[in-house]
């Protein structure tokens, strides 16, 4: 069986994410699924890097698939973005070795975060940022931001809600952070931030509170006991997922 | 009168320009027009720095306007964009002197166009860029692109369509283009473009002549050639307008 890897872009507004356990909804996952199928005339099996959430978006996702067809990788992606809808492209398609597994050989991902920290709404980047009117103090936010970097317990920042909990069952809550980039272009602010693995909401709970971090809600030194006292209650709320995209997946 | 400076961003895709001749056709003036005449209960003339196309969009274009109203600036911005549609979005509105003039006063106006040099095509950016599959060769383009810089006589940029001739009559086709650059990141080229002043469909001439250089069908020396022939038949075709965005106009 040959194993193709593909790149995936996707505009998440109109899905309830990459995959999802109700019957009937869209999901990214679905709709290539669904074609691939008609294409290679086989069942298949598609395995996301991971889960992006209802209206996350994604310039790299990653999914592998194994096939019998011996269908070249690039006339796959070719043929599946003529009959893709709009809002997803495969921006790329290649044979891999057949243990490659999206999930599992994953080293790192890296997630982006768009704040529109402006008093007025845009429309190029609608779709994927969040706007916050008040000025945010972004200094704090980096000065902040540094106590997440490195191996952590970030159960602080695991989703609350408990009916995710029981789909997203997180015992082990350290993960590392490798990188956590934050760049100001005009009245944009850019979150980049990279880890061997994120837990269920982490990115947006994060954003949450550095957010409160920048509107000075939450004081100089507080993410740090927001981290040690391992409470999800004690952190900020969980930032829209409008403003989230998943960049890169590294193997 | 007030005189009130809008700076305005547009997704054009869904409008027939800023400004049409024909009755009833959706355009970006007349959207603001109608809402400011219901918001401050006069008739309003509304005065842009230029015409954009059918398709073109807008990160900055410029307006103004005289009103009785003594309504702040920013308030009005704000009533704006809770009425208008969300592909045109006021950025920014303020207070200007009484013979300030959108059109007249402007110094420079920058137009950005984005090229994606990719076989695959992409979401988030699609409404924003036109796709070249064939690999373009950069080094030629911007070669080629320093024949333009300065003041020279475009006359083969002019639109050669004799229709809108009637409407753009162009008797002096000398402008000044001040800065060319162009910027590869990842799959995406970016032309920034400033001059003092653009011809009909210019941007787009240009841009249609460049991609004929980036996929060597015009040789070396090509561009100079081609505007001392002042001859638009000699010159590429014009680029599609979903690449193009005004990005500034300077006063």
């Amino acid at each position: 069986m040959r194993n193709i890897k593909l790149t995936i872009e996707y505009n998440g507004t109109n899905f309830h994410g990459w995959q999802t356990q109700g019957k009937g909804e869209r999901t990214i996952q679905n709709e290539i699924k669904t074609i691939l199928e008609k294409i290679l005339k086989e069942e298949i099996l598609l395995i996301g890097s991971g889960r992006t959430d209802s209206g996350v978006h994604a310039l790299g996702q990653v999914a592998n698939f194994k096939t019998q067809s011996t269908m070249p990788a690039l006339k796959i992606a070719k043929v599946l973005n003529s009959h893709l809808p709009e809002d997803i492209a495969i921006r790329n398609a290649k044979l891999v070795d057949e243990n490659f597994h999206a999930q599992y050989s994953a080293h790192s991902k890296t997630y982006r975060y768009i704040v529109l920290n402006h008093d007025n709404r845009c429309v190029h980047q609608k779709d994927f940022c969040y706007r916050v009117p008040k000025k945010l103090n972004l200094n704090s936010i980096r000065t902040e931001a540094k106590s997440l970097i490195g191996k952590k317990d970030f159960k602080s920042f695991v989703a609350a809600d408990s009916a995710a909990n029981k789909k997203h069952k997180q015992k082990n809550t350290i993960r590392t952070i490798k990188r956590f980039a934050i760049k100001k272009n005009k009245e944009f602010v850019y979150f980049e931030i990279e880890a061997d693995g994120f837990l269920y909401k982490m990115v947006r709970n994060i954003i949450g509170t550095l957010l409160k971090v920048g509107s000075e809600s939450i004081p100089k030194g507080g993410v740090k006991k927001i981290l040690n006292t391992k409470n999800r209650k004690i952190a900020g709320p969980t930032a829209p997922a409008k403003g989230l995209c998943l960049l890169k997946v590294k193997y």
